[in-house]
């Protein structure tokens, strides 16, 4: 039981991410961990640096074993990393099966090769779920755009009325966002091999001319990107990884934050899918919170200050492995994997099932009456009344005169009612947005945009 | 076991925190928001806004309960926060003891009176324990600046050596900085209680007048300091918490720092303490990292940006509850309070076992020769020589010739042999070093700095 | 000009600190640098350290002297910092007075003494602007606080109503934060002296005993705090400042984030003071923004991250001077001291001039109908219905039905038409509000909070 | 004069951008605004949206019309943006050259295109700028990465020596860096348009069906990319920018701290170029300071918070313009511009004129004698003696014992004289250096890496 075991953290204080992050559990990390050794371990027999009956054996002993996260944890704090500890079990597991194969075991690897490839690997597991989350979401969102694109709502800009839109409209830069989000998450994840100072000299010495080809394929076992070269302190794989992720992150908030603000009480424009027993409150049963949106909002808030301390332990870094700097990419990249697999679950659900009160963005949209169209009254009226009197009829009419009749009795327009009307219509009013809406829908055909 | 249960953290990719952080485990929370409902209870039932048997009741059922955290969070999810859950449970178990205790739970509080709350108090707790290693790290480093007063070495500014100073003035300095940080930690930790919107509304139609009195009682039962008002979004309590726990881990970064830098190869003044095990590569047999140093400086790097998301989430907020800046502090919060535990803990045995290598500090300093003393002869030879001359001297000392030669041989100065040696001796020119060092022992006499 | 002069900044793309932040324009850094070396040059004669005619020339030719930020900024490149053109520069002009005096100016001293104790002048200038300020708003909100005691509004939690509250509730609980701000903003800012390497030497070396006892004089002259020690290295003064800046920061975030909620076209209940062209749109004639709030804004979302980077360079620091860290100071805490400045100034204007739409909230307030108190419906009614009966009810008036009409229906309530509607009045539920509107008028009654 | 003219920051506490941001100055984001506005006259005359006169006078009026950027700094407070005063400016100057065209001048357009625009337009010449730097850094790198391949010397992880390496290996892992960072840099940067509220129906009002050509030919008069739709509340550009930029600082912060290390006093390995007054001290005239390195590391330092803030103003974004966010972009953005351009082009200079101490290598190298290739014994001779014994006999050589006298002791290794001294030669254990180094250059042979 946990208790009896350490400090746990089953993200009793990060709903956002429970239930949705299980693919960065530690225990799924020092599985990857194991992974890579077995790889390390068939790719270096391929190229006969190891024979092939020690690869055979440390296969048959290491093949689906899972290590106890929270022994290793514990273990890791003497040489301030897990894979010291590890390989140490890992080889009393192996001599059981062939006491010669043992050391072939990690062979001419260092614990960085071992660490940063299993946190590539357990990001490639992550990207595949977000990946799939954020499908979801464009599929929800394409139909929004289509659906809405005659569904007329107030523009706002600094919190007030502007201009009227389409939810359509909306919709589709919310499409646009997700859809770049997700052609951007497809970063390059290559596996790491150096051995202890980046140079392969360990497995030069081991394989001599066929260590030049041991990356790759140990890459290629792993279904990792082929590297390079070493990047033990060149940390561009990481800090490209963090920025696609919290640009998936982006790209969620400002939906959430639209959601929250048009789920407002006054605006009720826009509400998250009901499902009993969400939303709740302890203390107000007439509450339905958005809390998808909450839970996102929350996530998009943290997102930033994650990949950002990537890009200090990348620019930080010294030597040929940094006295902290790298240390401190575990966690955090830990965390915004956390952030972003639930971020875009709940992004899902959420757009899957919102609901939009058209009646209620009409309501809305009339609170401003005919002033929603101001910009165009001064575009149309500017030149033949001249800026400074469309101005003073637009103040009247914000303190509460009839603009229609103002219009009227100016002379100099002599526009009849039906005239006047439209031109006052906000939903003669909503610009470019079916081609827009159009533009998006065909440049995210295929879910992406590239 | 973790695996069946969900994604656990048990510090497998933050080393730093292994071990140290078990206050602020999510079981700890859980159960510290137990304690909350059962000080509301005693709090309440003191003031006569509940029965005293109910109160009863309730704490025969909830007392020593620890709530099993993983069920917690999932449950956690469909809310946004875990109290909704936690209610509902303890009200089955209190009802299991009497039946009409159980609508006396959690009454008239909401969420964030028991989440705030909890918080405070593993805040509390976790503190007294940062503040206990403190302490050791203060005993060891007014040891260190006492002894080693008269430790001669080089002082370096932007990586290069500048002045002789003492390792005495260098642990005074750290002294100085960890004794401070001690009195920062002392920050006031108020109990959270205003109800659904941080009106106090429901306890005043529970208990009229009484009510008034009932937050600052509920935070006498849990020792915590009495709020002057509910601060639901008035974020001041946290945003001083994060402001002190970051101010602890500056100290012990920049001690960690430095002891990294002159542990180097080429450097070699200070060792951490040697510990079997301790500081071991996984590919390099000869190696002793310096650990401790490497992983204090992780969290070092990371700690700033966990304080600043604190105040993101103050500044951030609006209404009576935020939608998603309060729901960011928590798992914010936490990693915070677990960096600095385990940098604490790591510093305290870093500082007490510190070795000083005052040989290899006399021969460093020997590299720069009598240069060290340039800032001296400046000023000391310019108003005799002129600085252009000086300057002149100094550079060709630079390139290789002896200083002490080229100064015997300037006829103004006139300085024999041994007033040569003593204007260049760097042990003669190491300023108010001891008076500092008195300075800081008596000024933290108390093992803080007021 | 500027254009010919080089790239400047006057605030084009940062309009929130326009015009409020001449306290920390390069022209008076640089003049804070010449002050400084003037009181060094006071103390240094006053301790017997440098001769008193050297001083008065000194004096005589340096004060007043403002330099030309644009050369000084253009000659500090090639050593990293200004102050080694300005000593060159004032040397020049001390000669022209007499030429034995240049020789004793900034004797003893080292560039980081001249330019810590210049930032904590412009500092403390900053600080006593901002001051005033808050004590405006403070002001402002002791006034509303009170005057709205009983101006009845809607409570949002998670963006929905959840109970009554009053705006006076709300603005004392502004009031709180920003006194308490005030408070946290008093925090000592001492001067810096020490020498190459912190060791204060140099200044022994001229002065013998005398030495010791010149900091605290250069810091009298200059009205600073006296140092404990050279803090060179240990840079709490600034992590101080830092922190008590985005205090402030935050606290004026918080209030403009709900004012700028609060005006939303929809919401409607506060607006910004009116003043003619305030707020306009380059495309919508009937638009009027929340400048003010947006620009407070801007400042509160930055703040925290300029802070978290002083903290930085006060964890990362190595040496007696380090390699990067305490350059970055500099610019970051000038930007803070900016946005602090501005957010302040507009903070005070937006408090003294807020309107309060009081028919606005109690119209918005009545869009929840009688669920607005469902809270105690939950506490009063729960007893005696039990709480799924409540729930089922609340339900029902959620989806349109009379509560009223539920309630009186229910038999075991027995509740008559008066006492009916006065347990559904919201005016009825707003708690301790007056309590703690007149505890925080109390604790602040002298402006601030301590 | 800058002082009669209010606040102005020509670098003065920012010495690592000055002489570099010229192209961020304020001067030129204002005349960057009229190139916009001049854009969208050419572009609407040229769809027949604006009179071609109306477009001639414009042009006539305002080519080359370089705005003060202190009186538009004042006047942008008021509406909380620049182009508002600005618009009314450059109408009284079209006004003087043809009447009736002034109407014509901004028309359609919000106050967000012409921003937008304008700071895509300056990111543009900044990377410009950036990419030129960079390109002579990777000429510099390539030279470094060729000419060392053979320069050994030791490699260090933690602090400590590991295995030899070579410098020429080092460089080529900056030079993928650099070079990588030179690609990511090849952002799409698109012109903004879309009116008050991103629908484009003013220049729908205006132009008709023409209007939907207007974005990409406005984008095309200012060789900015096309936009596929207006981007006002989806900031991916922004982000995409700034995520660019640091990963530039980066690449290049990487460098620099590991000159600034390699350059301590008890390293020497590498060096500043010389340059007169370079890296001089006010208090210490022997020193030689690595002030390029220390500039670009106090700019690394800072760049991640500042993307970050990039990121968070994209992701707490809502409705159609935002509420503070988009503002606080602006400063953030131009200080992340400022910071590049100046670390780039200091570490062009750097690069260039890098000193590589070979010899002094090769000294230190020797500090750890044969233990440098402690790995390669552990992986030659674990296998024979055992893992146990290698370890005990590396203990011992640790301690002071000669490593090749144990091992020509140890009767089952059977090494003679020339084996042994081959075995422990650093300069037969640098891996597949060359290969590497061949990659690398291969790679980057057109100066990017792609």
């Amino acid at each position: 039981m946990p208790s009896s075991d350490g400090p746990f953290d089953v993200g009793l204080l990060s709903p956002v991410t429970v239930g949705h992050d299980a693919s960065v559990a530690d225990a799924e990390v020092a599985a990857a961990m194991v992974e890579a050794e077995l790889a390390l371990a068939r790719a270096s027999a391929a190229l006969g640096i190891v024979p092939e009956a020690a690869a055979t054996a440390i296969g048959e002993a290491l093949t689906g074993y899972r290590p106890d996260p929270a022994a290793l944890a514990r273990a890791a704090v003497a040489g301030g990393n897990p894979v010291i500890p590890l390989v140490a079990e890992l080889g009393r597991r192996v001599t059981g099966v062939d006491q010669d194969a043992a050391a072939w075991l990690h062979r001419g690897a260092t614990s960085q090769d071992i660490i940063d490839t299993a946190l590539m690997l357990v990001a490639t597991r992550s990207i595949a779920i977000v990946d799939a989350a954020l499908g979801d979401a464009v599929a929800a969102l394409r139909r929004l755009a289509d659906e809405h694109r005659g569904t007329l709502m107030a523009a706002r800009t600094l919190t007030q009325h502007s201009t009227p839109t389409t939810f359509g409209l909306v919709a589709s830069g919310w499409l646009l966002a997700v859809a770049e989000a997700r052609s951007v998450l497809a970063v390059r994840l290559p596996a790491q091999l150096g051995g202890a100072s980046g140079t392969l000299a360990s497995f030069v010495e081991l394989g001599g001319d066929a260590a030049s080809a041991l990356p790759a394929r140990f890459a290629d076992e792993l279904h990792l990107d082929r590297p390079l070269a070493p990047w033990h302190t060149r940390r561009r794989p990481v800090t490209a990884l963090g920025d696609a992720l919290v640009t998936v992150v982006d790209a969620l908030g400002a939906i959430a934050s639209s959601v929250a603000t048009l789920s407002r009480t006054e605006i009720g424009e826009l509400a998250e899918p009901a499902e009993a027993g969400r939303g709740g409150s302890s203390a107000m049963p007439q509450k339905r919170n958005p809390v998808l949106s909450v839970l996102i909002r929350s996530a998009a808030q943290r997102a930033p200050g994650l990949a950002a301390e990537l890009h200090r332990s990348a620019a930080l870094t010294v030597d040929q492995r940094a006295d902290g700097a790298w240390h401190a990419e575990w966690p955090v990249l830990r965390e915004l994997l956390r952030l972003t697999l639930g971020a875009s679950a709940h992004a899902a659900e959420l757009l899957a099932g919102l609901q939009v009160d058209a009646e209620r963005m009409r309501t809305n949209l009339a609170l401003t009456g005919p002033l929603i169209v101001s910009e165009r009254l001064a575009l149309v009226l500017g030149p033949r009344l001249g800026t400074a009197r469309v101005q003073q009829l637009v103040d009247r009419a914000a303190h509460g005169d009839d603009l229609g009749a103002l219009l009227a009795a100016e002379p100099e327009l002599g526009l009849d009612a039906r005239e006047l009307a439209a031109l006052l219509d906000p939903a003669a009013y909503t610009g470019a947005g079916d081609a827009v809406i159009d533009a998006a829908l065909a440049a995210t055909s295929d879910g992406t945009l590239r």
